[in-house]
């Protein structure tokens, strides 16, 4: 088979739907929220190099990183949207890197203003971390605006790297605590085209977990920082969740540019390992707020569930480069499943606060059990969005990630153009004078039917991904008439006979009840709903009395509103509530219950109140 | 109404059936499993008070109330069944403690032994809770043996704390951290009629709550010593479980024997807080190991349940002597729910080892979420018993509470003769030469026929407690014909018309689902299974396959089948599995699965393995 590429948001536009509003909700009040807060808290003057011990704002070990996704948020935002005032915001910030870097090209705030002459001997401190989002953000900002200021910096500064880890190995420690610099190497290896980024982003993959050097420190379990044992003999994916899909992300990279298939077996056996196991049905991963961990296989409580924004965005970021590795549609399946749920829970709807974790459910008056006693409590999750945190990640994280969720859109080879995600786009592919144009319209996913029409393909395939959700029940047309309806790995596959196909597909998005693997203990005896890839869940301030006891009997009747508020629709369904005798009692009925739902990533935009997702299963 | 009396065990016989069988046990083997592993550990040694700085079995602060429970069992025990050995052992332990005592009446072993000089200075340290259990023993020893050196050394020590605490107030504290002397007075007043030991729990009852006396050490929330407010102001149990009802029980006499309405008021909204939204279905109470506590309203997880066995035995302390308070037969419901569930889940079939916590659920495989990370983990129940603990109240709490479980049988007054709890036995009250009998003959509670004589009774009313699961299906028959049926409060009242009256009452104990109020989140969408006061559970070791996704449709039929092994039928169900179509689809069927199910208390004799109580409620 041909190398498989993914097709770069740059050669995609969003031209209506909910990643455009969320793209245009980006544009207009996120990046500007974001850098408030990041200015209030000194983030952006910690660049000056002027902090001095008993100044306020002391620069934090991951700071660099916060800005460097504000700047790659910035820079993919003024590719599509040419923007001079934010343009020239990203050029001052360079300009100071570049006056306050070693003259090896090293550059860390950290390091230089707070602990000058300690670089590179903590493996934890989010030194290499803090470089690849520099990296990402520099290579970002190049294909924004051409400009390769930023990007040689970051090369100086990659060569540094490359020579104190990979050629002296004189750095205290041989890979780093917080991957994220394998993945970025590889970007900077795809535009700058030198090998050597690639070679080295390979030595960190394959290093790590050959020797024991995870620091001794809170959560020192060589497992937590995925160095307990190379990744080829990884089994099981674990650990803290960002740190391990970052790191399978950066591997996944490496395993296709080095065609090395033992390195991607690992790769597939770590991905199902999330995917049939350690997922939830947001797309949410990390069960336990220790350490923001993956935990056992099928460990996914819902009322103290850790699921970090970063995390189901770090899951996307895996899955899309599996897609490479893997023609399936479990890749594209998962996407989307975090995409509409786990990673757009993380942003409020007004584009202006942020959820670091992401529930599944949660009850206020059990939360009281922690004022029983003074310590120690049970851990919950926030019930309401911040606009910034301390360890403020997951903001700039989710801007850019939307900015860019064109990146999603297609996939292509030599044979086949592939359309995985649909949004309302056109993406253009192929010779510059000539190129493939796959153009889409649609409402999904709150709207099963996508018109898709692809030009100057012919010959080719064209795959259309059809979500596991509507496999069995789906209808398509192409150029007007019937077409087969096999699928192959989640695919269905049309021979593009001439240069103009038009494709009819209609999903079915309408809302179903999903059951959850009755291994999973948080799950059992319940169900949740669902409509296409979207989670829905029911909120305190919508519903009457308390939600726990609601469930469904047989199969409920829907009935799907639009919502502006939400920008997606809401529902009502008719539920039931079970009424008993007592605390204890053998006698226990069902009530009819009007229950409104709303989409999960809508959650807590209200005020505090309880919310839960999975309801009791009270059978046929 | 004239004043009730509760009819203490050594006017009761046990004949048959299976508190007969525990009673043996107890007799047996359990009084010297205890006894062995506290010689062991040094508890009887520390009598000798030869511990010195440097030897072993340092004395810890509470090794005075586990050797005073064990003589408390002992004594128990030879009231029954005189036991010259045992009798022996008991007066070696007086002998010590008349030995080494302080000539002013004081006895501590560690506030002598280890921190002399500093008695009475830290309200946390047991101190009174000690004396409270040597009074307890003091006082049962005096009954089963008509000695009385232990008892008058005790009341020279009650003295003592009387003038310290009450007439001087010199101690650094004025009311026990851990309370149990208050109901421990009351009991030396009910032998002694001494109306200063009644006047000191009073006292140590009423000062609770009205100065800030709270110690600032790890569990120092001051509702953990219930201590926040006066006992005539709470509304809610609160705290530490055990040191609560410990509380309310000594409240609850006062009360009675000081015809205190006020006080007698707020045990019985302690008591609705526990039995309407605190208690586990098994009678287990506080459901978070930090702090052994009650938490909030109907907060009671199951695989994190404390419920520590000291804490059932507490509950039904509280219960029987708010039965003397307000003829209710709730109190003999929740004490039976106790009895033979919460509590007997504490010790081993074999009798040889005890459970401090008893959990409602064990899922092996979540725990593994405690490797994932070093620290913190999620605090889980042990699940296998053990011989001995650092901080073993606990098996010498149930030794004492299975010799004396004749207490609960029968509750009188100038009127009527109550049957509380139903097991073969012979009770006998009033003047000794025409005493009122009461004789029952029974297999319950896994037989409901309950064939009950009472002779010389006549002009009195006989109440029998319907319990709330049989409320509505019992049968009765008065002297071979049919009687009333109206319950008042729980109870059936028949009049005694002539010397000898013959009842044949038969409850329904056959097998039956239990639904918890919908608001107890752990339990919402699920049901127990109960035959009788008789909590079932089902363990991995009968049941193949997962456990966590079993559930009932509809009405099971129940096959009950006699169980020499655990000493109460066993039984299998018709119950089903959910089957569902991956990790998140939108299948979900139902398998049938024959269920096997064995008694709660006798869960966890087999090895470690899971165990589930609550099940999926898949609806009719």
């Amino acid at each position: 088979m041909s190398e498989l590429k993914q097709l770069p948001f740059r050669d995609v536009n969003i031209t209506g739907g909910f990643w455009a509003d969320k793209q245009k909700l980006v544009r207009d009040t996120v990046i500007y929220a974001v850098r408030d807060r990041f200015e209030d808290t000194g983030r952006f003057k910690a660049f000056e190099f002027s902090w001095r011990e008993g100044d306020e704002h002391k620069p934090h070990i991951f700071w660099d990183s916060d800005i460097a996704k504000w700047l790659e948020s910035a820079a993919d935002i003024i590719l599509k949207n040419p923007d001079s005032d934010l343009e020239e915001q990203i050029d001052a910030v360079v300009e100071l890197i570049d006056r306050n870097r070693q003259p090896d090209g090293y550059f860390n705030i950290y390091y230089t203003v707070v602990e000058p002459g300690k670089r590179f001997t903590n493996r934890d401190c989010h030194e290499l971390y803090c470089a690849g989002h520099l990296i990402e953000a520099a290579v970002s900002y190049y294909y924004a605006t051409g400009k390769d200021r930023f990007l040689k910096i970051m090369c100086d500064y990659a060569d540094l790297i490359d020579r104190v880890f990979r050629v002296e190995r004189s750095a205290a420690f041989t890979t780093p605590g917080h991957p994220e610099i394998e993945l970025a190497l590889v970007r900077l290896y795809g535009v700058t085209g030198e090998k050597k980024y690639l070679d080295l982003a390979s030595f960190f993959i394959n290093e790590r977990g050959t020797s024991p050097e995870f620091p001794e420190d809170h959560w020192g379990l060589p497992r937590y920082y995925q160095s307990e044992k190379p990744i080829r003999d990884m089994t099981e994916a674990d650990g803290h969740c960002v740190r391990a899909c970052y790191l399978y992300s950066g591997a996944a990279d490496v395993a296709r540019l080095e065609n090395d298939s033992s390195l991607a077996d690992a790769c597939k056996r770590l991905f199902d390992s999330i995917y049939l196991r350690k997922m939830y049905v947001t797309g949410g991963i990390g069960s336990s707020h220790a350490g923001e961990t993956f935990t056992v296989d099928y460990d996914l409580p819902n009322n103290t569930a850790y699921t970090e924004t970063c995390a189901a965005i770090s899951l996307v970021y895996f899955a899309s480069r599996m897609r490479l590795l893997d023609v399936n549609g479990k890749y594209g399946d998962v996407m989307e499943r975090a995409m509409y749920n786990g990673v757009m829970s993380g942003l409020s709807l007004d584009g202006r606060s942020f959820f670091y974790t992401n529930p599944l459910e949660i009850n206020l008056a059990e939360r009281g059990r922690n004022d029983a006693v003074r310590d120690p409590g049970c851990w919950y999750p926030d019930t309401l969005r911040s606009e910034v945190f301390g360890c403020s990640c997951c903001p700039p994280n989710i801007t850019r990630f939307i900015a860019s969720i064109g990146d999603y859109v297609c996939y292509y080879g030599d044979e086949t153009v592939w359309v995985d995600q649909y949004m309302s786009s056109t993406a253009v592919l192929g010779p510059e004078d000539e190129p493939i144009r796959v153009s889409q319209r649609t409402g999904y996913p709150f709207d099963g039917r996508i018109e898709i029409v692809v030009k100057r393909a012919k010959g080719k395939r064209i795959g259309l991904r059809i979500p596991e959700f509507s496999r069995d029940n789906y209808a398509i047309e192409v150029d007007g008439g019937r077409a087969q309806k096999e699928t192959v790995d989640g695919y269905l596959y049309i021979e593009a006979k001439t240069d103009l196909v038009t494709v009819d597909l209609t999903l079915d998005v309408s809302p179903r009840l999903v059951y959850a693997d009755p291994r999973v203990r948080a799950d059992a005896g319940k169900c949740a709903v669902c409509a296409g890839p979207v989670v829905y869940c029911a909120e305190g301030v919508d519903n009457e009395g308390g939600l726990f006891e609601v469930g469904f009997r047989g199969k409920p009747e829907f009935d799907v509103q639009p919502s502006e508020e939400f920008g997606a629709p809401v529902m009502t369904a008719n539920a039931v509530r079970a009424v008993t005798g007592g605390m204890y009692s053998d006698t226990r009925r069902f009530e009819p219950y009007r229950l409104r739902l709303i989409p999960y990533f809508g959650f807590a935009n209200r005020g505090e109140t309880d919310m839960i997702v999975w309801f009791n299963d009270f059978g046929d």
